[in-house]
């Protein structure tokens, strides 16, 4: 069959580049100094050996991160930024991650490397084998493996031009094997452009050390091979599978996921699954970890490889083994060539470059503009390779001292926004919270919709679907329907005893005119029925005059078709978070202020307090920064101020009405304060509702004073998807980690496995101690 | 205390008319011939004695209706029309309502009069001691007990204005008892006005009868009442209550209940509350049914009632009990006065009208214009009043000829629009057939929300809320807002195995015009993601040009800021109604069509079709009526036709592209029709998206191919809140009881009693023929 032929057809065109990508990442914890943790794995991040996301590698240092399979790069990177920040900030605050291929400094003697303590005595005995044929020390170098599947309906389509192979699995194994054997002759050209293990650090080699910078020790023999005798033929699967089982039947594997070719076919999550499924996508384990990206690879090389991978589906090959093992040995000659020297294949490479930006003619794909001016130029430029700039950048101190700045700078950059998570912070922060909160339990975590925050979770086979960070299945329709509608909240509070501002419903002005009577002598509200953030709302504390209550009417009429006249009720507000008949979280909301301190204008200490990095714009931080518009002014001038006013010092100045967030507004978590009287007039008024996740709001007048008695508390409002970050990134108090609670709530079997969790520890302990 | 000038105090005058009423009115079962029927109490009505608003009074064929408490006379209304709507239909539909309070012609023998078949043992045996007090023929007469409560701002109004009693509930005693002693003393007044039972017919006197008409037998010493000595007195609560025990001790009545006074003092439900409780409110018992209202009662005869009693509080009265015994004397007197005499009190009725009316301009209170001039035209003219109206049309028939045409009007207007509840037919149709088979199952239906057909439903201590018909606690909350996001729903029907049009979401036009080529050639759909009435959707069933790619992608961007693109399944569309993992329904929808008779154009063949009584407007029918505007002249322009186009006999033409019911579609049920395996994927997939209450639609090209024949079919849309009416009135096929199903899911104790309820019928027949 003719694959160039076939490739260019009009009807595969459209699926080119319709792929399906996952990336396996391992990293060292290390501590401030560069040198490898002495800690064992992080317990806030689940301690089971089956984490979807972070696991441990061959020893207790080493993190592997393992991204879901995604069908477009950009989602890979999602998930790869929120792991790392997961794993940053479930690590102890001393500890960063290693950003290199290569160790840092390795401890003399190898016992001293710990094995990862895993929990499964098969796990802990793989690597103590490994241990014994490798040694140690190899096994703490790191990488990334590259999973790659071409879209079904590519395959499909290209099946369906030719008519040699009749089995859709046969041609499916055929397409990835002609890709591998060229991925073999070929991989010499990756480790050019991105090997990047120019040096090691101290001990890793134990008794000679490589005597000049390369490009890349982990891609050479240097780095993690098989013995020689270890071959296999990729002429067809049949003789793949044989050769491996043979390998391990002589004992050369322990077993056949011991084989560490560069590249490898696979049939599923387990080996056997590619005797079973056929091959269903390859692993490219040739990749040295990035030093100079964040994430340990950038999005071009990704782009770059899919590309490459295209190419050597099109690119014509040798049939035999020999073409494979020539690979090999230009390979050894690339990798070992000197980080600055210009490599001996420079022909080759130039001719392969050509002939894929050909191809991207050809194919009529898009790729990004600057793909092949890079590679050029690093091809011309050996010091613009990965393995050049990091070695160069080493001249200037060590590669040691490289790696920990850049380590550092990590770090922090996970750390500065501890309310964010990388590669989601388009979504609303609960719901990022949320998925931190969901990836450090161990819980799959798909988007459905990204736009609408609706996210399913699943732990083995429970799944959860979740929108809006707490809008769940716990949760019963109706009752999140009772709670949109003021009217109907109020009238079943009050048949249930509670106290809520009496009031009244009305459809036109007119009729709200007539009603005026009633309301005109005592404190009242005029609020539309179903708006929110206070738009339209005017109090009237102490009555109103005709005219002002009209305006306040026609404000209100402009938000909804139905206004609500109610009670005014004398108190401070207090939102409830209440979860499963429990209050997990009481905050207290203050309007936007300043206080004085006798030498800075009212403008100035807005300044200052909106420098606070918790203080943002539209929601995208816990708090909101103060504005200084016309309501903000009026307000000043209301009470004989301007902006440039300088209040005395301790003085606090409001410069807002309302005490929304959403408006500059202080949150204060209160939890402690708050007597359990009144929690408990919160979990039964929710309850009365029928609903599990509320936030309620009460004013009350004194907290000192007994909730039962006689108006000691109004209930104005039940919200259905009450806001949690404000309660975790609270302006003062404690902080409430209301998502995990969440978590807990819908997967309450983490909480069952925590409490036994005690007692697995020691197993675990005893288990390590004793060695075996 | 000075009632007159505390009731124009300012304090109290926004709270006059704030009151809570509620009636009680009865009605005898009657054929269309107007004889008393001899058929059972209506079994679809739940048989509990205890319904909360359909009972037997004395006898099987007297109906009671009861209304909940209203606070304004609009509500009362419309319960009292809901009620009436439910009983109609839930009679033989040769039955109907005596309009008159007095019976129709009565069996000669005593003992043909059947006493109602009650469960209770207590209840049948007080109703065989009342025949052999009264004899059973009184028993038989029918009227309206007015449940009237003055507002509780009013009264503490009124009791904050004085300080003579100290106690509040003695306060509201003193309130009630002044105007039940006036109301004693005057009720003539309503007797002239209102009376309404001028003759009887036959063998309702034993052995002699009245020799002329008078305005109100009911009202008279003829009509229900105790024997002479029962006397009480209303001077204050104790004597009322001590008195009333002596009475039952003397054994002059059988228990407090029967004392039949024209004015009653009530504590509440049960005669003891009185005791417990004190006065809370007053019940008028001597009010005739009106024959000329459809429910007895008028708008403005209550309105009057409010403003009489209010009169009453204001107006000075003589004490003692005399004061009463005048007022009996008066209103004999008037009750037997010929219905065409005018009154010999007219100087009295005169200046009472004339002091309520100067009394509505002190206390600034609004009525209606007309009820002053029509109380004076009735005073001048007795031919207005009601006795006099019926005396009047009966004498040109006879007065059961007049009763059983009025009878029969009343029937029709509630038969002739089946799917509409009376009271109510501003709400949705589904919530209305919803209430109306809740009130017919002896559900307490309270309206939470009128605009938002929010309902509050009770049986025992059962509560149950419901929002649009079928949005209720039994869905969860998630799995609803997975139905309105048509991608998430997708999404997880393809991960649980289930087919789904492929597709993508786009999020700008050039993301969706960049893939144009993965749709191009094949059948596919434009749609907005969230709209709904099939607007900018755009179907290409052979593929489509750019140019009208491009117009579909502006149509649909104009619905929605996502667009889906998804593949076209060919077949037709079912909509399946599942609750609780059973399809209750399936339903075919047909364009607007008309099929040709050989003779009439399309014009006049919409005409014709249009005239059924299912099809209107607005949702306010089960079905649309179908129209001639521009897109159904366009549909007819690309066959070929025009408005005046006379189609051959048997042709169908469609006038519409889509389905939809709203556009004049045509809804056939199809329930028996469809297989088995078709439904069990609608169950299998409604349950995999964890609903309970769901419409699903799927495609099926052919019936007849088994459903798990690849590619058989296809899942459109999960609808949360699906239509019900359209499947309990389609246009052709059988009616599906939907709501009813949703009254049993919801509460399925009903389903329980009636199981057993054959065999309590067999005990309760058994009961009524031993007679004891």
């Amino acid at each position: 069959m003719d694959l160039k032929k076939m490739l260019a057809n009009e009807r595969v065109k459209s699926y080119l580049l319709k792929a399906r990508y996952g990336i396996e990442k391992e990293s060292h914890r290390v501590d401030l100094s560069g040198n490898l943790a002495k800690t064992d794995h992080p317990t806030s991040i689940t301690l089971k050996d089956d984490h979807p996301y972070i696991q441990r590698d061959f020893s207790e240092t080493q993190l592997e991160f393992i991204t879901p399979v995604m069908e477009t790069v950009e989602d890979l990177f999602h998930y790869l930024a929120a792991i790392h920040d997961v794993a940053y900030r479930s690590m102890d605050e001393n500890e960063m991650l290693w950003p290199l291929s290569m160790p840092p400094q390795l401890p003399k003697k190898e016992e001293d490397i710990a094995i990862a303590k895993l929990k499964n005595v098969g796990n802990y005995k793989y690597r103590q084998a490994l241990s014994q044929s490798y040694g140690r020390r190899k096994q703490m170098v790191s990488g990334i493996h590259f999973n790659f599947e071409f879209g079904e309906e590519l395959l499909q389509a290209l099946f369906s031009l030719q008519s040699e192979i009749k089995d859709y699995q046969q041609f499916k194994a055929e397409i990835y094997l002609k890709v591998t054997r060229n991925y073999l002759h070929n991989r010499w050209f990756i480790t050019y452009f991105y090997g990047a293990s120019p040096i090691s650090e101290k001990n890793f080699f134990e008794y000679h050390s490589l005597d000049k910078a390369v490009r890349s020790i982990r891609g050479s023999k240097y780095g993690y091979v098989n013995a020689d005798e270890v071959k296999v033929s990729y002429s067809s699967i049949q003789s793949y599978l044989s050769d491996l089982s043979l390998m391990v039947k002589r004992g050369l594997l322990s077993e056949e996921k011991e084989f560490y070719a560069p590249i490898r076919l696979r049939g599923g999550h387990h080996f056997s699954d590619l005797k079973d499924h056929g091959v269903q996508y390859i692993e490219l384990r040739n990749i040295d970890l990035n030093p100079f990206e964040t994430y340990g690879i950038s999005y071009t090389q990704i782009e770059f490889l899919h590309l490459f991978l295209l190419y050597l589906l099109w690119k014509d090959e040798e049939y035999g083994d020999d073409w494979g093992k020539m690979g090999d040995l230009n390979n050894e000659i690339v990798a070992l060539e000197h980080p600055l020297a210009r490599t001996q294949f420079e022909r080759e490479a130039k001719k392969m470059i050509d002939e894929m930006e050909n191809l991207v003619e050809i194919l009529d794909v898009t790729v990004s503009d600057t793909v092949f001016v890079h590679l050029r130029e690093m091809l011309m430029n050996p010091n613009k390779t990965l393995a050049g700039r990091l070695y160069l950048e080493s001249e200037k101190s060590s590669q040691s001292q490289v790696a920990t700045s850049i380590a550092k700078q990590n770090q922090k950059k996970s750390r500065d926004k501890p309310y964010q998570l990388a590669g989601f912070t388009d979504m609303e922060l609960s719901t990022q919270i949320l998925m931190f909160d969901a990836i450090q339990q161990g819980i799959q975590v798909e988007i459905l919709d990204r736009q609408d925050q609706f996210l399913k979770l699943k732990l083995k086979d429970h799944v959860e679907y979740v929108k809006n960070g707490n809008m769940t299945s716990k949760d019963n329709y109706v009752s999140t329907l009772i709670m949109e509608n003021k009217t109907v909240t109020k009238k079943i509070l009050h048949q249930h005893g509670f106290r809520v501002p009496k009031g009244e419903e009305f459809q036109t002005i007119d009729q709200a005119l007539r009603s005026y009577h009633l309301f005109s002598t005592k404190p009242f509200v005029v609020k539309p029925k179903t708006t929110n953030y206070g738009l339209g709302i005017s109090i009237f504390k102490d009555g109103a005059n005709y005219e002002d209550y009209q305006k306040a009417l026609k404000l209100a009429f402009k938000e909804d078709s139905s206004v609500l006249i109610e009670e005014f009720i004398n108190g401070t507000e207090y939102r409830f978070f209440v979860l499963e008949d429990k209050v997990y979280a009481v905050l207290l909301r203050i309007p936007a202020n300043v206080k004085g301190d006798g030498n800075h204008s009212i403008e100035e200490l807005v300044m200052q307090k909106n420098r606070d990095p918790l203080r943002g714009k539209d929601h995208r931080t816990p708090l909101e920064k103060i504005q200084l518009g016309e309501l903000e002014n009026l307000m000043l001038k209301g009470q004989g101020y301007g902006m440039d006013s300088i209040p005395q010092e301790g003085e606090i100045i409001y410069l807002r009405e309302n005490s929304n967030i959403s408006t500059g507004g202080d949150s204060i978590d209160v939890t402690d304060q708050i007597p359990e009287d009144y929690k408990k007039i919160a979990v039964d008024a929710v309850s009365a509702l029928g609903v599990k996740i509320c936030g309620i709001d009460l004013i009350i007048e004194n907290t000192e004073v007994p909730a039962d008695h006689e108006n000691a508390y109004g209930i104005i409002e039940a919200n259905f998807n009450p806001s949690m970050y404000m309660h975790i990134y609270p302006y003062k108090g404690e902080s409430r980690r209301l998502t995990m609670h969440i978590i807990h709530y819908l997967f309450p079997e983490l909480l069952q496995s925590q409490e036994s969790k005690s007692v697995k520890r020691v197993v675990k302990d005893g288990f390590t101690t004793v060695g075996c």
